[in-house]
């Protein structure tokens, strides 16, 4: 079919489609090497990782595949220390603690990696192609980064946020509907009045940055990739789709909650889990603190407390305390592997 | 393009477009008619009128074309009578009404126009496509319609409404993403647990029904209707488009509010003019009631209530006090006659 083919030549792509860089250890190195391979763009979802990490994914990953990928951070905001938030927070996730076994931990010694040293380690590995989201990355590290051979992809949530984007010369954008899953990447406005759904957001984009885009949000299978690209999307990003592939480092509980159905239609945007607005599959967690979803941490200060919950609930498979995140087409899901997720999407543009 | 074609052939449509019910006046005569001639299908929002207003529209649409158009009913629910609720509201509106020169009004005689009279006039007049949104009929209604031969079309907002109009034997079902503007069509979900994007919705409900599935929500121009196709609908219903055009009956205010650009792009849905959610251009009404947004009369109480200050403002062109009701892509907008907007989106489907 006829659509913006500049992502797929730029990216040396088969298929238009970017597995979404998912954090947290769903995005192992066979994922990212299995849709590579297959002729899609694997993306290493890095934003947790410290610098050695990311240094050592990227190795296993290349070891993997010849071909292309991504690596994904989060660019950083300024949390306000809030002890009061931090406590409101604990006496609630205390609840869970004693229902999993588990002690209150100590303090972290720091809410998340420093992202300076992140990124001094992208930049030193050289990699085909760098997305970040939460923000924008200074000019200047933008052109160290295409100086280094590595294409640079922004991630917008509305038409100003990917003005914003293409004013500091990223080389393509993701549109991140208000289907996806995951973390919202909203960075201009308050994360509630920048659900815009794909279907609209897309042309709003591309009318109005010159740069290709990348379609993001409720897309699945082959008829959703094939509406992006109508929609003058040059390739998609796709995550709940992957969750549940086999090559997916997402925890048993996470995958079979996007397989179960009908129950995984009801997805809500939450900050509960890490003090930033993302979507998953409503359950407990989101329900018990959404009396005080208002005054939560910020993240990543929320995200850091309720790591011993989540990991914890992870090991015990217990899903009413994990973060489930799945976009709104999650339901949608089928279990395979990310080879015969990208081959299925291939053969369906190729029918049209 | 390869689409699911039934649609089209049911309804003798050259082009797959539908536009929009949009009641309080929008849907002139000569909109329907317009649409309807030019290969499209024409809808009257006849939400609001009277069984008499009803009939003559009808009659005043078929003078205009030989061709099909539906005509479109709300399903009552049942509102609750509170006197509190009612109170609270016009304390507020008192101060719109005070800026707008008007005076506080009689409480109304009735809320709305009486479903069943609105229902009898319908059906007297054998039209070709009947379509309702905000419930499901009763059985016995669908089966009088079609015993008519009228086609009948419900909306849905969720998967599981899907599945409930199909049970009920609709002949085609209206899949409403969230980007839609105006009236959110739910009716089994809080409408906020029901906002889900029509690049998510469409696939889903065509998957789970087997009647054919009307696109809806943020669909603009020919890229969207294509996207809409390649998703599995076999047409598409635009509102928002239809709003600007030469033979809209909408007030210029809120056609200029929605060709004003970048200001159309945020809209929010609110429950602040009728009582029932729908989505719109923020303004001061909305921000003005939104923080006794949850204690509001229901609809159609709320509708009754406001009508005087939406009519007032429409009259001197005060957009602060007016519904501005538009889709999350209503910022596309271009000024030009719905012959014009079907035949474009033809032409951009041939192309492809």
């Amino acid at each position: 079919m006829k659509y913006d083919k500049r992502i797929v030549r730029l990216l040396g792509m088969q298929t238009p489609v970017i597995q979404a860089p998912m954090a947290g250890g769903t995005t192992t190195p066979e994922l990212v090497a299995a849709v590579s391979e297959s002729g899609g763009l694997g993306s290493i979802g890095a934003g947790y990782l410290s610098p050695e990490a990311i240094t050592s994914t990227i190795e296993q990953t290349r070891e993997r595949t010849g071909r292309g990928f991504a690596v994904n951070l989060f660019v950083p905001g300024e949390p306000a220390e809030d002890a009061a938030a931090v406590e409101r927070s604990n006496s609630r996730l205390d609840v869970f603690r004693a229902d999993l076994g588990i002690e209150r931990p100590a303090p972290p010694a720091r809410y998340a990696p420093v992202f300076d040293d992140q990124f001094e380690a992208v930049v030193a590995a050289h990699v085909p192609v760098f997305s970040f989201t939460f923000g924008a990355l200074q000019p200047v590290e933008v052109a160290r980064l295409k100086e280094g051979g590595t294409v640079v992809i922004g991630t917008a949530t509305t038409v100003d946020e990917a003005i914003a984007l293409a004013a500091i010369d990223v080389d393509m954008i993701v549109a991140q509907g208000a289907e996806a899953g995951g973390h919202r990447g909203t960075f201009m406005h308050p994360a509630e009045q920048a659900l815009i759904g794909t279907m609209a957001l897309v042309p709003q984009i591309v009318d109005s940055v010159s740069v290709p885009v990348i379609a993001s949000g409720g897309i699945m299978d082959g008829r959703g990739v094939a509406a992006a690209l109508m929609l003058g999307a040059g390739a998609v990003q796709m995550g709940s789709a992957f969750v549940v592939c086999d090559e997916s480092g997402a925890q048993p509980a996470h995958r079979e909650a996007l397989l179960a159905g009908p129950a995984a239609r009801e997805t809500v945007v939450t900050r509960a889990f890490s003090g930033k607005a993302a979507r998953g599959i409503r359950n407990r967690f989101i329900d018990e603190l959404a009396p005080v979803a208002d005054q939560l941490p910020d993240y990543p200060i929320q995200n850091a407390w309720t790591k011993d919950v989540r990991a914890a609930a992870g090991a015990q498979g217990r899903a009413e305390y994990m973060s489930l995140w799945a976009g709104q087409a999650a339901a949608l899901a089928v279990k395979r592997s990310a080879a015969q997720i990208v081959d299925s999407i291939r053969q369906h543009l190729d029918a049209l």
